[in-house]
């Protein structure tokens, strides 16, 4: 299975809150890492339980692009919740078997445009 | 050319401030746009004068990851300035020749971990 699909299918079963098959595209020894926060999870269960239980509130996603190349992948999805709306950026390793085994998240925010290219930009 | 050798060949460009080399890897209707500033830059010569005048300080960067999929790719750098080392993302979209039309850039800053997931994760 291609890497591209089966990140589609992650997020496809994280939106749909279907954890068994949200569960199927992870490793037994799936590791989540956020370096913003440097938090980790190690584990497909743990894994699950953070989704299933560390989110207080609504949300929503839609996949804005995914690109996979061999056992890697990048997504790019828009994740609403309380707070608006927000990019999540993550890069995926698969395993052997077509799996999910390593996870790097991130979630940037706005900022001010840097005075120093100010000039040099316009704004959309 | 695969999608992966350009994006490769326009961050080593840019690294070894090769101004010639990384124009090459741009269409002449490129444009780049940052979400987090909402700040946007259109035409080949606009988005090396931003690179090559935007910034007052001596920076460098290491490509950590690409990943190539047809015309798109996604990229995460380590770029390191005076503020220290912050994780840069990128996804990119290729035109008929190969060149990049499209640039979205993301920089993700630290923040710290909410208290609704903190007894579900561990800290690396």
């Amino acid at each position: 299975m291609r890497a591209h699909d089966v990140v589609d299918a992650y997020w496809a079963a994280a939106e749909a809150r279907d954890w068994e098959a949200f569960a199927r595209t992870l490793a037994d020894d799936v590791v989540y890492r956020a370096p913003q926060t440097r938090e980790q999870v190690r584990g497909r269960q743990a894994y699950v339980r953070v989704n299933t239980e560390g989110f207080a509130y609504d949300w929503h996603l839609r996949g804005e692009r995914i690109v996979g190349e061999g056992r890697r992948a990048a997504s790019w999805i828009e994740f609403t919740g309380p707070e608006g709306t927000q990019p999540g950026l993550c890069f995926f390793d698969l395993d052997d078997d077509g799996r999910i085994v390593r996870i790097t998240d991130f979630w940037p925010d706005p900022y001010e445009l840097p005075a120093g290219r100010a000039h040099l930009v316009e704004r959309y």
